[in-house]
Parts: C-alpha cells; sequence; structure tokens
C-alpha cells in the first residue's frame, strides 16, 4: 500500500512517507542527488532556481526547531516560495476538521506539503487526500517514520564508511518511542547493511524486535562490540518522567556512551545523534565533541538531503502535470 | 467620505477599504484583473515580477489563517518582500500608541499595509494616517467590512453565473455580526443583483436591513426559493454562547442547509461559504461536499482577487511617486 | 580584545559588536556606506541583489519590533535569505546548551548572526565561537552595547549638523540601564565630539561615568543649555517599578523634555529618541511631533545603516572564503 502511494507508476518519487514501500535504487537516488546538492552548500551564492514558483507549505503541528529550519532553509537554496503554518494557532483552533484544513491549503494551489505530526499516520492520511498534482513529505509522525532523518544519516554513514554491505551499526537508547529509530533499521536493511543491533533497556525495546531484522541486546558492551558506527537515540524527557526509566543518572550509567565505553567498538567508529543531545544522559560531553562525532555533519548533510527528496517529488509533479 | 479616501483624482484604486465608495466599473476592472490573474496559479512558476522590490506588511491585530495566507501568497507570487508582524506581540504592548507604532513602519518605506483589525474603522483611521505614496487594503474590520471576501465571492459568482442582472442571491445566517455579508451586500447592489435576500433570524439581523437593499425573511423554505446562489455565513463560536442563539442544534434546525432545503433553490445553484465551515451548524456536510458547492473555488479564488488589488493599488503609487 | 575580534588582519569589518576596537576611518566608512544605500530606500524597486544566496540568521533571545523589523528588510533589501529565530521557543527549551544551538545553526552553513540577548557579552561569546567564514552583528546584548542603533544615530547628527568636531550633544534619562547610550558615547567620542554631557538622576547614572569622557549634571536646565543635540533615552517601564525611580509623573516633572525647557538648547537642536516612545513620560507628546525631532528619520536612516553594517561584513567573509 504504501509503495504504490509513494511511488508513481514509472516508480519515481511521488510522495517521501516512509522507507517502507521504497527499493535500494531510488534510496541511492536520493543519496547521490544529495551529493550533488552539498555543492550548492559549499556555493558563495548558496542558492539554485530549480523550485522558482512553486510553493512549498510547512505544515507543523508539533513543534519542532532544528527539523523546519533545514527544510525550510532547504527551500530557500531552492528558489521555492516557503509558508510556514503552526496548525497549533490555525483553523483547526476555529473548530474546522484537518481534512477541510488541507483542502483549503490544497485550493490555494501549494505544490508540496512537508508535514511534522504527533499522530502516526497523519502523513500518510494527508497523502491520501490531496489532489494528483501534488506532494507530501513526511518530516517524523508520532513513533512512526523520520524518513528525511533516516536518509540524511545514510547519507553521513556514506560519507565516511562508503560500503554498507560490510557495516555492523549499533542503535542505542529508546528505540521503543523512536520514530527515527525505525526509519533507520529499515533503511540499513534496504542498503544491505548485514548487521543491525538494537541496545537498550528491555522497558525502552519493542517486543518482537528482532522481527525488523536486528539483533537485540540490553548490554552495552556486548552491543558496541566491534561496530564501525554508534547511532545513539535523543532520551524524551517527557518519557524520562514515565515508569520505563527510573532516572537520568541511572540511564547515562548502564546506556551512556563514554569513552571507556567506545573502547568496545572498532577504532575508526563513528559516532551519531539526531539531536539536540542530551549531554551526561545519552553521551558524555567529551564523546560528543570526540573526532569520532559526526553530529554537526548530520547536520550539515541534512539540507542536502532535504533538497534531494523535495526535487525529485517535484519533478515527479512536473512530469505529472 | 470614503470614495475621496479610496480613489485618487483620476479615479483609481488608491486605498482598498470598503466596496462603499467604489463604483461598478472599478469593481468589474478588479474582476477582470483578477481573471487574468488566474493563469499565474495554473503556471508551472506561480510568480510574476510585478511588485519586485517593493515591501508589503500584514499588520494583523486578530489572528486569522485563510485571509493571512492568502495574502501572503498573492504577495510571493507578486515578487513583493513581505513582512508579517502580530502587532499583539509588537511594540504596542510596550506602550507606544497606534499611530507611534504606523508612524515607525512608514518610516521603514513599507509600500503597502494589509491590516486586520477587530475594531470597525481601524483600516480607515490607518489609511487617514500614512503618506502619500502608501496604500491601505482593508483584510477584515470588526463589524464594518471585508471587501477582498466579498470580490472574490462576486469572482466566484461571475465565474458560475456571468450576468449579475438575472442573479437572485440568498444570504443566510448571522447578518448582524457579519463583516462579510455587509460587504456583499453592497457588492452585489453595485454589480446591478436585482435581487438580494436575506434569511436569519430575527436576533441575527440588523434593524432596518431593508435599507441595505435587501429582502429580509427569517423563513429559511421561503428565502431559498429559486435563487441562484447560495451565500452561508460562518456562525461565530464565541456569539453562539450569547444570548441571541439558543444553541447550535437549535440553529441547524431552523437555518442549516440540508439537501431537503437545497431543493428550494434553483436546479443549478451554487452554494459558498467564507470559511472555516462548521459542518453540522452551518450547513450538513454532504451540501458541502456536494456539486453545488463552489466552497474550495472560493478560496483558490481568493489568491487573484487579491493579487489583482495589491497590484493595482500599487500601480497607483508607482504613478504618484 | 574586541579590536582582534572584530578586524580582520587588514583592519576589516569581520564582526561588528561595538563601537569600542573600532576606528574613525572604519565608523565613518559604515556613514559613508549607508549613505549609499539610501537611495535603494527611495528607489521604486528596493532592491539590490548584493547578497543574493547568503542566509543570514536573526537570533532573538530577547523580544524586539522595530531592531528585528528593520534588520529583516535591510537583509531582504540586499536579497539575503532570511531566516528569524525565536530562541526562547527552540530547542534551548529541550536542555540543549546555548553553544549546541550555535553549533548546529553553523553546520547548516549559515553566513551571518544578527544576535540579540538579554546578557552582556552574549554577541561576544557567539562571536568567539562562530567559524572562520561567519561573522555575528550584535543587535544589542544586556546593558553591553547597541552599536547598529549608535551609527544610526551618527548617520542622523552627521546628515543635520554635517561637523561633528563642533557638536554639543546631550543624552539624557536611564543612562545606568541603557546599551545605547554607551554606544552613543563611545560613538560621538570616536568621531571627534567634543562635548557630551548626561543628563540623569544621580540613581540612573553610572558611577565613574566621567571616564568615559562626559560631562555629567543632574540639572535638565543646565545640561540643555546650548545643544546641538538633544537624545532622549527610553524609560524601562520595568525599572520603573524599582526602588530607583518614585514614579512616572516625577520623572517626566524633572527630566521629561518640554518645549519649555526646549528653548535651553540651540535654536535648530534636534532631537532623537531610539523609541519606542513613552510621550508624557521621557518627552512631551508636542515637542515629539516638532519640527525639532528627527525620530522618525532615525527609523528610516536605521534600514541603511543596517545594510551598511551587513553588506561590509559579508564583504570580509566573501575575500576570507
Amino acid at each position: 500500500m504504501s509503495k504504490s502511494l509513494q511511488l508513481d507508476s514509472q516508480g519515481r518519487l511521488r510522495h517521501f512517507l516512509s522507507i517502507e514501500g521504497l527499493n535500494r535504487p531510488l534510496l541511492t537516488e536520493i543519496l547521490d542527488t544529495a551529493e550533488r546538492f552539498t555543492q550548492v552548500g559549499n556555493q558563495s551564492a548558496k542558492k539554485v532556481p530549480l523550485l522558482r514558483g512553486k510553493t512549498i507549505a510547512n505544515l507543523f503541528f508539533e513543534p519542532s526547531t532544528r527539523t523546519r529550519t533545514t527544510f525550510d532553509l532547504a527551500e530557500k537554496r531552492l528558489s521555492a516560495d516557503v509558508l510556514n503554518i503552526n496548525i497549533n494557532n490555525s483553523a483547526t483552533t476555529k473548530g474546522e476538521t484537518l481534512l477541510d484544513t488541507l483542502q483549503n491549503l490544497t485550493a490555494m494551489q501549494i505544490d508540496m506539503f512537508v508535514v511534522r505530526h504527533s499522530a502516526s499516520g497523519a502523513a500518510h492520511f494527508i497523502a491520501q487526500h490531496v489532489p494528483g498534482g501534488v506532494s507530501v513529505i513526511n518530516a517524523g509522525d508520532g513513533r512512526h517514520a523520520h524518513p528525511t532523518q533516516a536518509m540524511l544519516d545514510m547519507f553521513t554513514i556514506r560519507k565516511y564508511k562508503e560500503d554498507f554491505t560490510r557495516l555492523r551499526v549499533a542503535i542505542v537508547g529508546d528505540v521503543m518511542h523512536s520514530r527515527v529509530a525505525r526509519s533507520q533499521i529499515h533503511a540499513l536493511n534496504m542498503l544491505g547493511c548485514p548487521e543491525v543491533r538494537v541496545i537498550a533497556p528491555k522497558t525502552l525495546c519493542p517486543s518482537h524486535v528482532e522481527n525488523l531484522g536486528v539483533h537485540f541486546t540490553h548490554n552495552m558492551e556486548e552491543g558496541l562490540e566491534g561496530v564501525d558506527v554508534v547511532i545513539m537515540l535523543r532520551l524524551q524527557n517527557e518519557r524520562m518522567r514515565g515508569a520505563n526509566l527510573p532516572s537520568k543518572d541511572e540511564f547515562f550509567r548502564f546506556y551512556g556512551l563514554t569513552e571507556s565505553r567506545l573502547q568496545c567498538a572498532a577504532t575508526d567508529a563513528i559516532i551519531m545523534h539526531p539531536g539536540p543531545m542530551n549531554r551526561g544522559v545519552e553521551i558524555e560531553s567529551s564523546v560528543a565533541d570526540s573526532q569520532h562525532s559526526v553530529i554537526l555533519q548530520q547536520v550539515t548533510n541534512g539540507i542536502a538531503v532535504r533538497m534531494a527528496v523535495l526535487s525529485m517529488a517535484m519533478q515527479h509533479n512536473s512530469g505529472e502535470r
């Protein structure tokens, strides 16, 4: 179902909602296209006229700084006209349904929606209800997916490690609530990564996680043994108050990425984090700032990857119309 | 007074504050200009360089999504530089008067103000105090006027019905508090519509409404009899709590536009609503989504009509300077 | 320290953090460059392509209307891409440190930061931590400095008075808490103004103010005697509640600029105020609107001066990269 929704009849990207339903050649096309867009960020004038006269609406039903700002920059560097709509302050508070709000926005001839929502499936729902020429990009929906984050992570891994088919990758932390982890696991599998490990306390690991094609361990040292890539997840403050976790200190004691634990990984391992980091909770401050860390490169790469996804989906539209 | 304020010595549009004070040739010029701008929305690159280097400030003293967003899009599609200023959060909270705020903004060499305010007459007041080369567009002031909404409604009616001089139009709902209804009535009269009916409970109808040149009835079936156009008004939630209205259910029972009531109208009647709709209060959901409904076309047309008004007022200015 | 931070090895402007550390030729270069940019504001199309493809982030940790809006306009008139980031609503609330927030923003390849912060020294701190090619403009930090405000004041003075070396200038009001006054005093001294007087109640005057090269008096009539320029400071509402000041009325009685007190100044004296004004507190309403007042010209000039500072700092960067 996702497949037919995300791709058009010729297999090109129409909506970008989740990694599931895509395929390895398409993911590779996104990475290759992003590679070309990294040049734009290094130019003196960081702007290309690709999406001139196109209107992109960033629909954020959930607050976000990093993701919204990098989408905003990606859109402006592609020369699109950008509408930032914070839906909490908008017509839905006047009793209008989501579908009415959406139909009104599409009546404004908006070409593309970038959607963040706290409900899993929201981006799919919106994609099912927009007219033919309009694309939807998922910027994070509930616990379900955050596919542009996963692709910027894949881009960063490929930069440093080149060949996915020989990598060992560990994903550490609150996998249970993480849309980022879900999308990363699907992307790593699709790109041929032979060994993905999930390291988490049992209370923060989804049951039957092995069905996703990963190895689970609750022991940090064991999980980090020999890995080439360590992906730390953000521990959500609001969830730390819940019953699943005793305290920040205790989390750091068992699952914090420290210099000494990093010794278990390969000597040239890279460390990633989607941000914002909680220093001293998920990660020791010196590790976050070490030579192994590629956390800021992830941010830079995020703009190029988002430019790639936006321009590929818009290309489809221009063809359709 | 409005006339000399809104038009320059050659009868061209300088400010756009209310339908009153304008004339039929000017309204027709707006509709014809908007007709040309609808092409821009259908182009692959929805942008014309008409207002390049002009600065337009959207001064919203009252929250709004639809109106502000369509003005914003209209301005960007004309290539203007756009300032969105939410006056609640601004210097007026530091004890500065409205006039000081306005003088400061005009000192920034802003070319045009789009103003929404909860006080009737606010746009007129501002128009009286800006320098010679600056235009003011009323985006809704208190219960007084919402002229761009009325013009997008006229544009939509003309699209489907062509000749105003043979139309029967019904306006249904809370006419008392509606700036939209006031502007619609003036526009319909000015464009030669021979029969405008107001359908409302007596408590929501202004006294002496017949002086506006309309027929009043409190009976829905009677009012809808044979009309070509049904314009539903939005029932403001905050007013439904007041003494004028018993309940939403009771309003719907007597004044909701249902499929069965729609039978009274002409078979090719069109249904309009300024949005956002309260489904099940003003209008039955199936009617809102029926073939008769042109509610989403109103939204699309709103952008072209606002582009027309903005460019006509700016043209005046360029001539003046 | 400020000097080496603000200027590059060839003495060109890299960051603009405070007047201290600069020199008279550089201030004059800013004023001359701004002079050329005043033309842009008078053109029909108020736009030049100087900063096309550059990204400028306005980082406002403290609310502001006038300063943020004029920076925003200056940036758009230079054709830059503008990011407005209200840091109160952003990732710092998710527990991220200022330095992490900053590193993330620089990873987004932003070319320039315009920073307002309630802490003195914040802009310096940020300037010390951005990469080589990035510039920082101080838009007001705590009680420390507001150098673009001081430069637009100097620009305005030069417009009316031409020669700084023969001027008598009075700065009136809450000098103690005023970053504006500090920057004005340094700029006036640097440009060769022979006599700067500070007029304030003792409780609102910093101790040892004479060390800044000014004359202090607590007597308004005495201080205004024969001055060519009167600069009124804004009395912060929040500080009027403190112990330093009995009441607004009492302040006005002793330090309000009235028509009768203005008689003490030179007959062609000009009156300035950084805004927003408290009419009837710092200044009599008729004086604010009199022929002597150049308060609105200050606002207009602020855009040209900010365009000058932004383009000069960006020129340095382009050279570096």
